[in-house]
């Protein structure tokens, strides 16, 4: 009864992975679920149909995904790099909640050609950043595509669904804030795409754009304490400031100004930007990736809110303002000019 | 400060998917959600950084994903086949467990010279049969990707974790029965990626097996009642049959014997498999992608298990049993010969 591939029988297409390579990612997965603050709540991980486990209160979850080539290009993300980065993305959406982290499911597509070890190495950065971070990775699916492609799935917590913080809830006058610095993935990303610019700034500035683009760091105490202390809507920063903004003020019916100039820089933004004849004000208005969390705080609330990010160990600054500004959100430049945001090219990306 | 593609601050990669396509999409996946069992439960749906919603009791979940020349061709599979499988591959697992039906998120990659009328039909073809078994779909990504792509994240659900299934908990002498019929999916794919064989059997028989491997159904209500009615173990049959014992046996340090002339024939799998000059049992012992059950039940839960299965409108059989019979799982064939499934090639594939 045995046949020979391309056999019309053949009822499967995909590749067999190793069954040590399987083997090899399942400890490191588990090492996420043994380390979780979630840890007694899971009575099945991988290896199963399914992953079991009792969330109690609710549950706010989110769905992410990376192409090599659209996303991130292999030539300068290394493997591990496309781990964290997969995986903060989609927590990023759970710090924007203001929820607590709990499980991942991973989904990945590697090309046969990769050979087993770059998935390893994938899978690595991916379980030490959910180790960092308390997330517990509950179950994954590895098959063969065209091209490396990640999607996790991420799931947070809440006691109740009013502890979450959603997109909406902004009202005129609600103060615009950020949390700590923007552009600096931007920047980082214009020093890998362009190896030439890296010689042109210190290698210290350089090497912290850089990371800022490899090795993301979801806010998730920032988004927690932001919940608590009274923020009204949240997004966080993937798509780019101008463009996350006009959603944010979007899902409230609202436009908003934000100065420009008030946006703390991250670090190396100012002298990548200098040293590729650009504006950093231009990396810090369309960059994504930052992974801050943008959110519309009552005036009320804006010391309390300030004083609660600062104790998880960054800043809130506010940008900007929510109001009825034509209904969409400028950007104010330097000597009184202002952008719309969705005039601005890069903030049409998606 | 306006760029053009490919330049270096150009922050992400992705394509921009039109808005209108976007808002389709929701307006599809919306009225999974007004439909669900579930749908008291969900505070927050598609449209924030992440879905909220409240579970109760325990969670099972599942991810599984479809890439195009690896587990389906576009050639023979449209794109709403494209979305029933993957939404009833991922589905299928929460069946497996004895869950009832939940939530799921999905993550789309799909190459940008598709254009978005292909999308659309596949989110049509996986709402479709979302609606139809109850899961409401909470939350999506699409992006660009070399080849159509699609991973669903299931999330079923159970009042505690004792009520749920795991592939574990086989002992020496339980029966090894199976739901419905094995074969046909395998048979369909031949048919599709060997049209010539179609004109070789005939029609109403051709159309069977291909529905069967186009419109994958899990197999929830049943997995639902054998959980309830004293089903020990638990997997469904989406790699074969052979692969697929092996792993439920595994998992309990047993192994199994199959006789392979007792597991129930698929429409039209004795035909395809004449016409095709093939053994109908190989399609039956190798064929993957069917999602029956294949579960371990104790002798004295035989009866109650079989009755609870017919009333959700199909049957079980015995085809087996579990033992310490060499440690691996062995497919008695017709006059008294017996293979190991791990020897089979296909039962190699996963």
């Amino acid at each position: 009864m045995s046949t020979g591939p391309g056999d019309p029988a053949e009822p499967r297409m995909r590749r067999s992975p190793e069954f040590d390579l399987i083997a090899a990612i399942r400890e490191r997965m588990a090492a996420t679920v043994a380390g979780s603050p979630r840890a007694a709540s899971i009575s099945v991980g991988i290896g199963d149909d399914a992953a079991v486990s009792e969330p109690g209160g609710v549950t706010a979850t989110t769905i992410d995904g990376l192409v090599d080539g659209v996303h991130f290009r292999s030539s300068w993300c290394p493997p591990r790099s496309v781990g964290r980065k997969a995986l903060g993305a989609a927590v990023s959406d759970l710090a924007a909640m203001g929820a607590a982290p709990g499980e991942a499911y991973v989904w990945l597509g590697a090309p046969p050609e990769l050979g087993t070890e770059p998935i390893l190495e994938l899978c690595d950065g991916l379980a030490n950043l959910a180790e960092k971070i308390g997330i517990a990775v509950l179950g994954g699916d590895l098959t063969t595509a065209p091209a490396l492609s990640v999607s996790v799935t991420a799931v947070g917590h809440g006691a109740a669904a009013s502890d979450l913080v959603g997109r909406r809830g902004a009202i005129d006058g609600h103060a615009l804030c950020v949390t700590g610095e923007l552009g600096g993935a931007a920047a980082g990303l214009m020093l890998l795409e362009h190896p030439d610019l890296r010689e042109r700034v210190p290698e210290r500035t350089a090497a912290a754009a850089i990371s800022r683009q490899l090795d993301p760091r979801p806010r998730l105490e920032a988004g927690r304490a932001l919940a608590a202390a009274g923020a009204a809507a949240m997004i966080d920063v993937s798509d780019g400031l101008g463009a996350d903004a006009e959603h944010l003020a979007a899902a409230s019916g609202l436009g908003a100004e934000i100065d420009l100039e008030r946006v703390p820089l991250g670090a190396g933004v100012a002298e990548v930007a200098e040293a590729a004849g650009r504006d950093a004000l231009d990396l810090v208005a369309s960059g994504g990736e930052d992974y801050e969390l943008l959110c519309a705080i009552p005036r009320s609330a804006l010391d309390r809110c300030a004083l609660a990010v600062e104790r998880t160990g960054t800043r809130l600054t506010e940008i900007g303002r929510f109001g009825d500004v034509g209904g969409s959100v400028r950007l104010r430049l330097p000597g009184g000019r202002s952008l719309p945001a969705s005039g601005h090219d890069h903030l049409r990306a998606r």
